[in-house]
Formats: structure tokens, C-alpha cells, sequence
């Protein structure tokens, strides 16, 4: 028998990515979706790309429904999401959220970026969901904070240098998004003239709310300047640090990382030299990471491309239930990325 | 046990696009790559987005080894199919060719329009692989001659009206593509600087060979006006037609192409109204189908949103193996549109 | 001396356009620069590009200052413009309307497409602003109504061989536009994720507004199809039309055409075959035409490509204050289309 | 009376782009338009952006016919420029060369860089033209080595901040251009289907030639790494840089930015916080700059965004020449940018 899921979220982007991707699950039946503004309408209306493979209605947020699927996806915005979560979780749901309400563990830290006021207890009791970095904390996991999507595309990248102390706690993470990052709503920073055919930073020095988790999983000080860039899904972030002992052979950076993945399903370390390229993992929840040893400064360069729906947001979730629920990880996320 | 295929060309976008919707195809096993220019190379050298998921090295092209296979794809280019084709027809393999080289059933035609001397026999003995319009001739077909991405769109448009007799028999094509429908070489056509911020036609008034691939499907003449969008994928094709009653109810258009669809797996006739969008089929072997009657100037409007490369081309070409070998004609192919 | 204008409605991207027109006008002043929700700012805060070149403050609607700069051009939304063009016509200004609130001249018209209204005996009073086609009401003019950006790339493909009888007077208008047609309003028809890499038509059959005006200028009916295509400007007309005397040469619908924009300083008849591409336009005020004969369907297709804030918008309005004042009509108007 | 200019290498990007603004500057003439492989092209049809503007024939190189204009610009690809150049010089001609070929002063970097060989004595003579830091050179010069665009870009960022000896002289570089960048040859790495709808770097490590230029012009290591950003022009990069001192006021830097630039024509120091963006610098010879200080790390991000074909190219080679002829820098260069 399959596993029920329900969606609360689900007239997003990252919603609509999750049912795509469950569509395609073997182990697990999609049973109610969940929407605010849109209930009421056929999903088909809302995302024109399910018509005639879900032909299902976008229903208001029922706790009690939802937490009877026994898993339960949210992919409500920040704020919004904690108060459902937490009724979920009395109701004896296994919740996998995707907004950040959940992600920060150090109260001050969640307090100092988002203010609002998820209960410090359950947020003790949540997994960070990136299964390269934390699966063992995974299984039998009751409530998953799946990660934001720059922090997943720079944790991928630095996080086997500086966890074998290859390279100093003091990180640069320079971040280029595409738009679907910024959700659906219509916004000036999301509007095709204005950013369709120019590149340009936003939210640099320490502005950024995804700083803070970059900085809880590395264990590092974290400079970090996403850019927003004319295309819809792909994340590439390029990690720049210093070696812990310049002296060091300049192959033992990608050796590490080669290493730390080695049996990964979704991380890809391309062969030396090769850059990564987010048009290559389009559509696929798969990683493609390099090191890089600038001889001239003596600086490790660590990069890694995504897709922001899938590796930075609902294909990581499905991940997380796979390995909370014991299967294999891959299941479901097998597709390969959409190129050209 | 599983069909093993053979893709011949699989280094250009359509053997790739083959690779991609094969891999997720639960009845099938990819047996050998072949590739001209790529041969010895690893496929994920060729094609980044296969790291981790197809690690298989492109071979130099071996009709013996492919025709064991069973059944093979050919993707090659116009002109290079037919003998590749006709070798693999002689060892009693099934073929699906993508290229033009079977499409044309009348030989002045096929001479008029490509020249180069692909067997008439063989050419008679073709299948033009459009399920819908020709299921019946798929089941235990030998070769099939996979169509033309614009012919895909135009023909869904425009076929249920046409055969019905409710519009005139001279039609117009306005249809837009993305870039990759130009293929993958490297041409004043496909820089990006060149084509990315503008909107052209191309090839009009008669000169792209597709014109004759609708006239013999559609049994129309066409004045056929394609254009590139700089896009990647999807094409959408808009067809005017005049209506050989002028008196007949608006609506008669319409709920045509309705019953002509029902129970159609890949065809969505979209809410009255609503306008098909490629970007809802990226990805997706799904056509989007809407018609229109324009009261001012008594003319019917009937568009059809597909993606290039897999609806118009290794999507149906996959569709066509699953209806020749008896499988459910959606097997392998549910994916649902990659959008945003 | 210099003549000063005023521009009212600065804050969106007609207002802005016209601004870097005016500005490298040698025989115009920018006096005042008005705004409605941006009143109060600075200009290169809500236009960055006028940084260090037009460092002012965007006031609110001051009609009686306005007037005083002798000609204004107005760059608010339709409904809103006519209000304040009245005013100013009141106070003695000459005045260049971009929006549509005076293009139609039948009164039924007027209020079946826009309802709002504009006087009928002002909008008796206004000249359609479109140099090629009416030029000679243009000097001396008091009021123009600067044509919508669809018409004007219709009718400058359409009108020489309408009018020369050539064809019959029902047209099809296939058209492609950049998003910034849309303004500057963000909404989902205008958000990058989704729109940016796909395309799609809107307003179909007789519901676009710019229908009405290509039906007055062409005196034809026309069936309109505008489509919305991944780029930020640029604007292509494919007009379909039937000969009047389908055994006329070829050749004939061409040579009208040449002969017709012989010595317009604006219009590029492309030589025989070669095909308008918008991003040869682009920035510029000059539009690309050509003219083809489908022998196929006996059909005509005439073409027009022109930047859609430029030749559409804000660059035919200062070509009409050219003709209105009797300068040369390309004075200021030079700028070579920025190519890539 | 006017200066008669010539330019050879018309049929590229950034010869083009030479004649757009040449076209528009008061005080020059455009004398003979030389190219090698378009030789006997009309430029309207290599750069349709011409016609009607400038009917004129490419003419194969004649260095005789062009060293008789007075002043020529040479924008011939690196290795084909230095033999061209040197024999304009021998017969008297300014010349401004838009190539890599006099850029490196030291012999050995020139070698180990480009390895072909321009004469050491000839490049020892080149002013590297960037006026705001090598500005009392130009005058009278006679050769002017154009700079590269990333590193027009990254010098305008950081050389105030360097020369202040306010970071330390070891530098990280992430910048991001768009595909003209990439010249007008057609190339996998300028495939739209190829690069449209994704990023990636290239060329990193040291392994990009502009990096000896910057270290030249900065004096400071860099660790430099490109981008290839899916839109035609521009060019956004970030500098990475420590204090230092570390208890310098965190407005230190911003300051000594904006005090470097006051008076700078063509160099806007954004207001505090506002983020430069390649979109409001399209088509412009304008620089926006910013700086920020992160506290957490405590290191400085200098930004600049630059049209990579204008301030980056074309557009600084004429303001050189206004240097260099002693015209006010802004004559012929006055253009806003087009946005959107």
C-alpha cells in the first residue's frame, strides 16, 4: 500500500513542484491539496501544466484532513506555516515543511532574522533536511525544516572542506538565482522588464535571512551576495575560502570533496576542470559541485549548481521522505535534468 | 523482461531528449548509444545532465550491433537517416526515425522539397507516427516516420476541423519556436546575442519544408510562417481558417476538436477560452489545444501549444513504440510540464 | 531658443522612453516632469538609468505649470489621460497623447472598446499620430493621439497595399510584443517565472482594444491574435491578406510598398526576401517592413517590425512634435538601433 | 571642421558598436569602414541595425586608405590587431586599438598571456585607456590600448579602494557578463539552447587572460572567476576585498569611493544601499558603482555595472579619443541608458 501525502501549499511554486514530483512517486498517493487564496479553484486553472494528469480541486487548509494523510508537505510562506505545522504535529502528522520557520535552532538567531514566533520546542525538535549533511538525523524524523535553497547549493559545495578543516570558518558565498526563487507573487523584482535582460545583486552584506542558516550548518562566518538572474529555475553558488594551511597540495580540496560524496545519489562532482552548469540539473534534484585551487591568491573555489524547486526546495523534501520513511532515496527523483 | 532499444545519433538534442524519456520508461532498456561526430566519448561529457544516471560512452555507429537491439531510434540528420535506416529495416529491427527522410509519401514531393534518394519502396512502407491522427497504422508498423515538431502543433490544431469539412482547405500557419528546435550546432541562428532579445520569422512564403508535411497530413495547402523566439523549447501554432458555412454556430469549431479529443491521453483541449501557453508543456509529451471563432472577420483561430522535443519529436517518437508495441500509449511519459 | 514640453505620466516606461528621446534633442527643453504614485521622488530613483543625466524630482500633476512649457506630452493611462489632456488643451498647450483615450474617432466605437469618456468633440479635434499615414494633419495639429504600438506595426506593414486596393479588406493581424507593453504594473502576465520562457497569444479573436484602431486607420476589418513573447521590447506584425486580383505579379504587393515608404526617413523596405527582426529596432524609432507572395495559398504576407516604445510609443510621439513644430522629422530621432 | 575617423574590424560586436556612437558624435566623421571577412558586404546587411542610417560597403583592410582618416580605431581580434596596428602607427595615425594586444605592459605576462607577438617597444608605448585612472596620459597619446570589459569593470570597483590602501592588495573578482562578450562567432559556449536559461562560470583560476590586466592596472593578486549570464549585454562585477584595518568606520570605504568619483562623468556612485544593476547601464557608457561592508565577516564588497560593449568596449574607446583629441569626455556619449 502506498503512503498517503497531503500538501498544504500547494498554489506556489514550490507546491506545484511537490505534486509534480509525487505524481511520479511509486510508494505514495497524493491525497488532499491545500491552498489559501486559490481554494476553491481546479488546480488545473492555477498550474495549466496538471491538466489531465491531477485533475483535482485546490481545497481550503483542513488540519484535521491533512494530518489523516499522515505525511503532510507545507509549502505555506514564512510565519504562515508554523502555526499549521505545529497543529499538524498534535494531530500525529510527519511534517515536512518548507518554509523557515523551523530551520534555525538557536532561538536569538531565529528571533534576530524572522521575529515571529514559532515555538522554540518544536523548532528543538526539527531535522534540517539536507540528507548529505544530516541523514542520520533522518529517519523516524517527525518534523523535517527542509532547507532553503542557497544554503543547500553552498552546503554542498563548502561543507566537506570545512568540516575536515581544509579551509577557514570565514566563507564568501557569491549566489545567482533564477526567479522562481522569489515565488509567484507578482512583485517589481519579479517583472520581466525590469530584470529580464540584466543581472544585479540584492540583499548583500548580511541581509539576506538564508545567511544565518548558511552560516548554523557550516559552522562559519558567512559573506553572502545572491544575485538575481534573468532565467526561471537554476541556483549556482561559488564558494570562495582560505586554506587552513596554504601549504597543502593544491588537489586535496576536490580529493575531499570527491570523497565526502562518494555513494551520494544526487551529488555529482564533475571531473576535474568541468564547471557546473544549473541548465545541466533543470528539472532534476541532482547537484553538480567542483573545487577549484586559484594558485595566484592561494584560495579554494567550492561550486555548486542546483535547481532551486527541486534540490533547493520540493525535490529535497521528497528526498527527506524517502530516507524518513526508509526508502530508497533515489525513489521518484530519478528524472534526469531538462536540457536543453 | 524489457524491449531493449538502440539510439542511433543520440549525441543531438532529440537522441538526448530520447535518452532522457527512455531512462524513466518502466518497459524498456536502453541497449546501445551511437553517435557520428561524439563517438568515444562519454555520454556525460556530451551531456552534463546524464552524470550519475546513464554513465555510458557514445559508440561509434554499428547497424549490426543496433539492429540487435530490436527496435532502434534514428536521430540523425536529414539525408544521413535513410541508409542508416534501411540497413537497420534489412536485419529486421523496427526502426522510429526522427528525421524527415520517411515522412513525404509522394516521391516528387520528397524529391521537390529534400532531393537526396531515400528509397520510395521503403518510404511507402512508412508509418507517419502521429497517434493521433493515424493509431490505427501503428500497431505492428516495421518503420515509423516520427513528424516534424511544426507539423505535431499544426496538425493537432487544425486536423479535427479540417477533416470534418467545417473549414476550407487552404489554411495559414503562424507558429513560434524555441531555439532548439534549430538543433545543436553552432550557427548565426542559434547565438544567443544574435537571436535572444528579438522576435524574427524565418524560411516563409513557402520555403520551409515542414509546409509540405502539413499538406499532405492535413490534405490543406498551407502558407506555413515560422518564427524564432528566444526560448529554448515549445512551439505554439496558431492556424486561421476560413469556415465553409459562415452561418454555422461559433461554438461548432470548438466542441469538434472536443470529441476529437476525448479520451486522447496527450491532448488537453483547454477550458473554453483559455489560451494555450508552451511554457505549461515544457517538458511534457501534453499538446495544449484551444480554438477560437473571430466574429468580425468569420474566420476560425485553432492553436496548439506542444513541446518541440518531446511532443514534436522524441516524446511522440516514444509514444509511437509504446502504441506499435501494444503498451499503454502514456507509458513512460507522464511527466507533467516542467513549469515555471 | 528651444521649445520646453513637459511630460506627465513620467513614472512609467513611455514616460521614461520619451525622456531619453527629449533629452538628446538639440531643439527641445524638458521642463517639468510629472507623475502620479512616484510624485516626490527623485527621477533616477525610480529610473536609475537617468542618474547623472536628468537628476530631478518627479512632482505631482500640476496642469497649470504643465501647460505653461507650451507642449506636453502625456504619458498616463488610458481613462486617466483624458481628464488632464483637456485641461491642458483648456490652458492653450499642445498636446501629444500616448494613451488611447483619443484615437478612435467613432463615438461607438470609443465607448464599446474604452466606455470611459473622453470627449467626443475633443477627440473630433485629435490627429492620429502616425507620420506615414497622416502627415499632412499633423503640422499645426493641437491634439494628437499618438498610436498604440500593435497599430502602428500593423498598419505600417498593411496600409500601402490596402489602400492601393492590392488586397482584399479583411486582414489578419498575427503579432508578437515584449513584455514592456505591458507596463510597468507587475501582475502574472508580466511576472519572469511565468512568462519568461514560453509563448503564448492573449486577448484573441476581437478582444484586444487595438483591434479597433487598426480597423480605423485600415479601413478592413481585422482578425488580431497578440501574442507575449520572452523579451523586454520589440514588437512583429505578420499581416495576412488576399489579393484583389490573384493573377496580379508577385512582384506587385512589394513594389507598392517601396514605393510607398520611398524617402520616409523611418521606414526600411529589407531587401527582396530578407526577413525584419526586431532586435534590429531595438531603441531605435525605425521599422522594418517587408512584403511576401505565399503562390502556395495566393496569398499576401506583409510584415513590420518596430520597437515597441519607440516607434510604438514614445519615439513616433516626438516624430509627431517634429512634424507638428515643422522640424525635420528625425531630429533627435537618430539613434541606431542597439544591436545586440 | 571634423576629425575623419576610421575603423577596422567593423563587422563585430564591438565595431558596430564603435559606429552606433560614432554616428551620434558631433565632432567626428566616419571615414572608411574596413573588415576582413564580411569584405564587400553591405554593412546594412552584416548589421541590419544600419540601414537607413548608414548605407555603406565594408571595404577590405586598406591600412593606407585607413591611416589617412587621422584617427583609427582598430577592433580586429587579439594577434590580428598588433601587425595593423603597427603599421598605422608607421604612417602616422592615432590609433585606439580595442584588442588584448598593447594592454600588458610586461613582456613576459604579454608572452605568457598571448604569446603572439606585438612589438614590446610599440606596447610600451600604449596608454591603457581608462580615463578615470590613467586620464593625464591620454592627452595626446597616440596609441590607446582599449581595456577588456571585466576588467574596466572591476578596476572602476576597486582601484579607489586599492590605490587608498584602504583592502589589502590580494583581490576576489566573481563577475557576470552577458554573451556578446563572447564575440559574434557562433560557438557551443554561444548556443541560446546552450547558455539561455542557465549560468555557469568559466574560465576560472587564473585561467582568464583579463586577469593579467586587472593585477596590472590594480596592483593587487586576483582571484578572478567569469560568468556566462543568460542576456546580451552587460557586465556586473563583484569585488571581494579585506580592510586593512578592521576598525576602520565601516563608511570608510564607500567614501573614499564616492570622493574618488566626484566630477566623474561617466561614474554614478549609487546611493547608499542601492544595488547597481547591468539593466539600467544597457546601451550607456555609464558605470554604476556601490560599496558595502560586512560586518560579519568584516571584509568590503565593491560593485560595478557597466554595459560590457559601451564603458566595457566601444563606448570608452570614444570617450579615450575625446580624451585624447581634448573634446569634453561626454561629447558624442551622452545617451541614457535603455531600459527596459
Amino acid at each position: 500500500v502506498k503512503q498517503t501525502v497531503a500538501v498544504v501549499g500547494a498554489s506556489g511554486y514550490t507546491g506545484a513542484e511537490l505534486l509534480r514530483l509525487l505524481l511520479d512517486h511509486p510508494a505514495v498517493e497524493i491525497a488532499g491539496l491545500y491552498a489559501k487564496a486559490s481554494a476553491g479553484q481546479p488546480l488545473a486553472r492555477v498550474f495549466p501544466q496538471f491538466a489531465g494528469r491531477l485533475d483535482r480541486t485546490l481545497e481550503p487548509v483542513d488540519i484535521d484532513a491533512a494530518a489523516r494523510a499522515g505525511v503532510v508537505f507545507s509549502a505555506l510562506p514564512h510565519g504562515e506555516s508554523a502555526p499549521v505545522v505545529e497543529a499538524l504535529l498534535d494531530r500525529g502528522a510527519i511534517v515536512l515543511d518548507l518554509s523557515a520557520d523551523f530551520r534555525l535552532r538557536d532561538p536569538a538567531e531565529h528571533a534576530a532574522w524572522y521575529g515571529h514566533g514559532a515555538s522554540a520546542a518544536v523548532r528543538a525538535r526539527a531535522v534540517y533536511g539536507q540528507p548529505e549533511t544530516r541523514r542520520n538525523e533522518l529517519a523516524g524524523a517527525r518534523l523535517v525544516a527542509v532547507p532553503g535553497c542557497y544554503p543547500t547549493a553552498a552546503i554542498l559545495a563548502a561543507a566537506p572542506l570545512v568540516r575536515a578543516g581544509l579551509v577557514e570558518a570565514s566563507l564568501i558565498v557569491d549566489a545567482k538565482s533564477g526567479v522562481s526563487g522569489s515565488g509567484r507573487a507578482a512583485t517589481p523584482g519579479t517583472h520581466f522588464a525590469e530584470i529580464g535582460e540584466g543581472i544585479r545583486a540584492y540583499k548583500v552584506a548580511g541581509s539576506h535571512r538564508h545567511t544565518a542558516e548558511m552560516e548554523q550548518e557550516l559552522g562559519a562566518r558567512v559573506l553572502f551576495t545572491p544575485h538575481l538572474v534573468p532565467m526561471s529555475r537554476g541556483l549556482l553558488a561559488c564558494v570562495y575560502a582560505a586554506p587552513t594551511d596554504a601549504d597543502r597540495p593544491a588537489s586535496a580540496y576536490r580529493d575531499a570533496v570527491v570523497a565526502a560524496y562518494a555513494g551520494e545519489p544526487f551529488v555529482t562532482v564533475l571531473p576535474e576542470g568541468a564547471l557546473p552548469d544549473t541548465a545541466h540539473v533543470r528539472g532534476s534534484n541532482r547537484a553538480h559541485v567542483n573545487v577549484f585551487w586559484d594558485a595566484r591568491t592561494r584560495r579554494v573555489l567550492a561550486m555548486c549548481a542546483i535547481d532551486n524547486l527541486v534540490k533547493g526546495a520540493s525535490g529535497q523534501a521528497v528526498q527527506c521522505l524517502n530516507a524518513l520513511l526508509g526508502f530508497p532515496e533515489t525513489t521518484g527523483l530519478g528524472g534526469v535534468g531538462l536540457f536543453p
